[in-house]
């Protein structure tokens, strides 16, 4: 069997959120896999995308500045072979202090993306980024895909829509999608600017310039983290065959460490730093899930996928990055 | 401990949807008891709403004709003790041939209520009903409310999503929520002008007026069914406490019918008739859940709710109806 990243080679690859987090560091490596990449982006103020994020690629990576909410994709969609659809609204809190805004974007625009599909290029494959957030409060732990769906905030019940629609859309009408369901993705080319979009970036931020970290809570919280490149692998994966057609797929990690234990690793890997345990913020605990690790049994199964980057690595390569291109993430 | 019923004497009553199926049953039911009630209504063809279903009652309803989608809610749900939220778009068939309409109705209106309500009026008692579309094709029977959810169609898609909102606002914000999920409703005042809301006023059209039914598959599908005054029962009960504030209930029969029984019961009520088993059209076999039927078991601990009204006699009261009053319905 050959390797699933040799299948991009001289393949039309559209990727929305393309100079996003996860998007860019994907288009990068498409085009490196000799891909011909087509990144969408509205470059929406506080969003993270970030024209630098596809910084050395300008010329290997087609960039199309476009929001998914407007009209445009019904042309986008066409003559491509795998879409990996990254485009959304990713805060929490932005979602309850403007829920219809992330309603447009997570959920018509995802609608419309797919009508656009099934009408116009009913063959392409795509792959949706899906959430863990759409679980909610753990009632088991690690937490597989059967675990019933109770989000905490309207972010999490319009990812389950826009995940909903996808497998519909494969009931239904034949489209191949799939979705992954994604955890704590850390590394590179994430959006640090603010802390609404998580914590695991803005941990990162403090690490790497020193500022004092404040955790929430006491600590003990468990999470499972994932390194973008671990999780561009499984995109990989997912897009070049039909194993994932209709199905979602956990990611995470099976090994999860307390925010205490990660807060540790950072100023380790940073070389110094501070820490400081304090109550969590009403707004943030209100919608706050607990301990969360996932079961990865079904992608493991499905598409061959593991994590490989180990935490403490994937955090030094990660700070190292920042500090390197702080003025552009500042 | 005082019947549920007699709450409603001089309480503030909003119902959405309140010149459809349920909701006017619901608004006439509560008039009788003395509640001041205010119907807000689109009346947009096709769905269901229909100035007939309040006749007698235009004195003691007050009818406000306004879609939801549009602005307004925000005046109307001030100065209301409870509202029972029932305006949507219900065709399964019509969410697949326009989805972004069904998405507008059933998401984007759903949260801008709820926004309506926390800001001006977040005392508002709030009673959202369900469907148990959300479930999609059982995986075990009766179905609780534990069973995964995997729609099959947008409309549940966005049915889940309108409950979640109710959730989550509850959960967040204090909004006193909660949310019936509904199974085959029937009785007066159901829409009967075409076959794209559900089977069950379809097949008592047919009945009523001597046209052949044809029941898609085997009609060994077995399937559960409520008369509208059980419905409104629940919902009255729902509305008058606190007692279910953030949960889900099902509503629904234990004693399920098969699609063949339930047409045979039909046509004895109505004094003849008769049906022809079909296949099924290609766009509702894809949407088709099989065999349903709900375990009401939370319905009851908290509500004391159980259905009343025996299928045969309800059968017989509601093609009677349309029968009395087929020109206001055809």
């Amino acid at each position: 069997m050959s390797d699933h990243r040799d299948y991009y080679r001289g393949r039309k690859i559209l990727v929305t959120g393309g100079l996003g987090f996860i998007g860019s560091n994907l288009c990068r490596t498409l085009a490196d896999l000799g891909a011909a990449v087509t990144a969408v982006d509205s470059l929406l103020p506080d969003y993270g995308g970030n024209l630098f994020n596809l910084d050395g690629y300008e010329q290997k990576v087609r960039i199309n500045i476009a929001d998914v909410r407007g009209h445009g994709m019904e042309y986008l969609v066409r003559g491509h072979e795998v879409l990996f659809n990254l485009a959304g609204q990713v805060s929490h809190i932005d979602s309850m202090t403007d829920p219809v805004t992330d309603l447009e974007i997570n959920c018509t625009s995802q609608l419309r993306l797919l009508e656009a599909v099934r009408r116009g290029n009913p063959e392409l494959r795509v792959v949706y980024a899906g959430t863990r957030q759409v679980y909610g409060r753990p009632l088991y732990l690690p937490v597989d895909e059967k675990h019933l769906l109770q989000p905490v905030d309207v972010n999490g019940i319009n990812k389950i829509s826009g995940e909903f629609y996808h497998l519909v859309y494969h009931q239904v009408y034949g489209i191949r999608a799939s979705s992954l369901r994604l955890t704590n993705t850390y590394g590179p080319r994430q959006l640090i600017r603010h802390n609404r979009q998580g914590f695991i970036g803005w941990f990162v931020r403090q690490a790497a310039l020193g500022e004092e970290i404040q955790i929430f809570g006491d600590g003990s919280q468990k999470r499972d983290f994932n390194h973008v490149d671990d999780v561009t692998d499984a995109f990989l994966r997912a897009g070049a065959g039909d194993a994932a057609l209709g199905q979602v797929l956990n990611l995470g990690d099976t090994r999860p460490v307390s925010l205490l234990e990660l807060v540790k690793l950072l100023l380790d890997v940073a070389g110094g730093g501070s820490f400081k345990v304090v109550p969590f913020p009403p707004e943030r605990k209100r919608i706050d899930i607990g301990d969360f690790y996932a079961d990865i049994t079904r992608v493991r199964e499905t598409l061959g996928w593991a994590p490989r980057i180990a935490l403490r690595d994937g955090l030094a390569e990660t700070v190292a990055f920042y500090r390197r291109h702080k003025e552009h993430y500042l």
